[in-house]
């Protein structure tokens, strides 16, 4: 099954991370309507277990099919790590996720083959990044992962350019910095709003990835082969999805998306 | 309707941080069985709607008068706030909760009345610290209240005594301190792990309250009132329950909860 050409592209996450994706794809496809579902209710999915978040994924996946996407885009680390395989066999449109994207990215840009990844601690247990890296060709054994939970509720607060979350920074990639990597993956949804700072930190030997570039460059190019691109011309609505306080959505969201939310709305999912 | 005064006593929280709450009880009635439910599946409470809160404290109330306790202790700040009433109509037995145990006892620590609150967005929003000041008699317009969002994150982290932390906790106290309280309430469960660092940046003529302390205290009164007090030969067996991932409630529960947690039980509510 294949959706028109103006039908929207599907974004989701567990919360407002996913932001920073629809704002690459945003600025990279302007003429494309976005759907975007963000699970502000049962957020965040990183500290629950595998079936759990299996579950949420399905529902949301449903969710935004009954939307008429012609494309989803699993903008959530959590999802794309431990239930990539349930959501492609639910979805008949083509599925993108933010993992295998930074690690293609990541392998175009490393000369080495050392690269750094930091990422929340359930991504960076779940192997996920490693095992995109060496399923693209690459040696991840060479790579160099860190857990950084405390970049989400900093990023959060809007501390971007914080001495605290400067001592953070520091003392997180150290071990990473230590081990020399030329490029170093930003394995989450939040980490783009921390970018000056990481580079900063990391020194501009290291090529600092985002996934939601890579994944929009992604969307672009699957849609302009399947014919699906919209209309040049198209003045898209967008629309936001959340399962809980959509105000918050509306007040943090900008911070992430760089521009207003307008249209947010509240619904259930599950029970 | 009361149950035996071998019993348990409920205690529930959104998450981890009711330990704080057990462990003071715990301290102070080592014969007293404990049955905690932590709703890590759903956690955190404090970005959620007040329908979705009751709705949430609805199901963990049944599940604990279900194992028969003789009291409940609302170990949450955001329950307390939004759902006691929710809880006290489904509750045939006592109800104790933190926020008004930690208003009672900032007033019989303050001698001018000016009494600094800290707490997460959403209880100072709720404004139930000053509601419950007002209501033992306290002059609300008095108190100083300031939201701390990263303290949660920090130690969960075990940021306890870090640089960073300190960092924050001066930002955030900063217009608490301006004010020349003699009292400050940590009101969130989290909270009494930074105490030591809380107290050095507040300095010695500010008296720290915890709930946890004052509601452990309430709970002894009331059993003892009551003919429900344990028999104090007993050898309690505590259970602990949660929504998700048991193995990290067994992790970080022991940095809350001082010492190993045996049994931690997985379990489902709602759907």
């Amino acid at each position: 099954m294949t959706q028109p050409a103006n039908h929207p592209i599907g974004i989701f996450d567990s919360g407002v991370g996913g932001l920073t994706v629809t704002r690459a794809v945003m600025e990279r496809l302007p003429a494309e309507r976005i759907v975007y579902f963000g699970d502000t209710a049962r957020v965040p999915y990183g500290v629950k277990s595998p079936e759990t978040v299996n579950r949420y994924a399905a529902e949301i996946v449903r969710f935004l099919l009954d939307k008429e996407v012609k494309l989803l885009i699993v903008a959530c680390n959590t999802m794309a790590a431990v239930a990539l395989p349930t959501i492609t066999a639910l979805s008949p449109v083509p599925v993108l996720e933010v993992i295998d994207a930074g690690a293609r990215s990541a392998l175009a840009a490393t000369g080495t083959g050392r690269i750094g990844i930091i990422a929340t601690p359930s991504t960076v247990q779940s192997g996920a990044y490693k095992a995109a890296i060496a399923r693209r060709g690459g040696d991840a054994s060479r790579t160099i992962s860190r857990a950084c939970p405390l970049f989400v509720p900093l990023a959060e607060e809007g501390f971007l350019d914080h001495p605290a979350t400067r001592l953070i920074a520091r003392e997180y990639l150290a071990p990473v910095l230590a081990e020399n990597p030329d490029t170093l993956i930003l394995g989450c949804t939040h980490y783009p709003l921390l970018r000056p700072l990481l580079q900063d930190e990391a020194g501009p030997s290291v090529t600092l990835v985002d996934s939601a570039a890579a994944v929009a460059a992604d969307t672009q190019r699957i849609l302009a082969e399947a014919g699906l691109l919209a209309d040049a011309d198209h003045l898209p609505h967008h629309d936001f999805y959340v399962t809980d306080a959509p105000d918050r959505l509306r007040g943090i969201g900008e911070l992430f998306l760089g521009r207003p939310l307008p249209d947010v709305h509240l619904v259930s999912l599950g029970c």
